[in-house]
């Protein structure tokens, strides 16, 4: 029986991968008099897994490797308004305003008149806490939770936090690796919904698709019903 | 009735000003060929006020806005090569080994038999949990509260998460705006224990010394004893 339901936040509630994707395509054009677009792309990915122990999730650590990467590629021929350029492509994310996903604001509303929800995401604490108070969903949650990481242990606080039983816990989110497996591991419910894009680091895993826990769906929108449908099972 | 005490991290349980402090000093000798230290100090304070919505509190917003202060004071006249030493800096703060300050241990251990306790701090997710971990001080807190920021509001949905009364609580930290100031004002008791260095932004009051429910100590290993007395007088 499902009694709370979790939910991931950049890319299942808003659009988020697409403001990153549009940066790095501003940044590519920015050192691409030095280097080609797909040289970039990899050494930037390799400074951010390199830093993300120090950095964590979020635009303002991708900011500071977008720069160590850049003075890098560039043998330090950078020029500081080159660097100033990238300073204002951060706080242009950290302003952008936030896009909800198709049919959000209904199903919230919908779900949250039956059962607790939580929004459960990682990345700078400002940042989300702006997002989701700009997004107007702030009302349907109980709680939010914004975490340096999504593992089976960051799963396991949450619940005994709130003193929520595995078995009732559902999390709905765009990542497998971090909405999803670590859930189904712990003895959730994980229900998939895949978004357009997926930033490399998030993208390893395949979907468990033989987990008898495990739900894909395409819209949020379906989510009510396989609820629903779930609890007739029971 | 004190059941939960509330405790600050940077500066109350370890070290935080002095690291903020040296790397102030190794930026302001870095573009001391452009200008004095003074002019260093106060352009950058300005940046970092102006930044503080978008940034938050944290190494990594320091860094951000030190480097567009750096930019900004070289009139774009700064080297790739200076902005690395920035980074480089900001990669020092966040490995820098965490240092507790006396008496620190031996009271949380005390105080932990009897009370409940939680730490509140602000600043960047990951490197708040890195100190924490690191310090070997978690075993001694129930809950970890990492907030973006230490208002009357932050401090009621702690409270009211976790079913504290205002005044079974008391907060104790070194910064009288963000963990004395607003704990007394939802009715809790808050005992200030002074660091020798404050940042600008942490110090425009006074201690409130006529406020029946304010205490201040010279050391942590006071706080024991001076709960003792408070209960014993209710």
């Amino acid at each position: 029986m499902i009694t709370t339901i979790g939910i991931d936040a950049d890319d299942t509630l808003w659009h988020n991968e697409t403001i990153f994707e549009s940066t790095h395509q501003k940044y590519k054009d920015l050192l691409s008099r030095y280097h080609d677009p797909e040289t970039v792309e990899e050494t930037l990915y390799a400074t951010e897994m390199r830093n993300l122990e120090l950095f964590g999730y979020g635009i303002k650590g991708f900011t500071l490797s977008s720069i160590e990467t850049a003075i890098q590629l560039t043998k330090g021929e950078i020029s500081a308004d080159e660097i100033k350029t990238i300073l204002d492509f951060a706080k242009n994310m950290l302003k952008h305003p936030v896009e909800l996903l198709d049919g959000v604001s209904e199903t919230l509303h919908t779900l949250s008149a039956q059962y607790e929800l939580i929004v459960i995401t990682k990345g700078d604490l400002r940042d989300q806490e702006r997002k989701l108070s700009q997004s107007g969903l702030k009302q349907y949650f109980k709680h939010c939770e914004i975490v340096s990481d999504k593992t089976t242990s960051t799963y396991g606080r949450i619940l005994s936090r709130y003193k929520i039983a595995p078995e009732n816990f559902l999390m709905a989110g765009n990542s497998l690796k971090s909405d999803i497996i670590p859930v189904l591991e712990i003895g959730g419910t994980g229900v998939y919904l895949p978004y357009p894009l997926t930033w490399a680091h998030e993208k390893p895993n395949l979907p468990p698709e033989n987990h008898k826990r495990f739900y894909q769906l395409e819209n949020i929108r379906e989510l009510p019903e396989l609820i629903t449908t779930l609890l007739k099972a029971d």
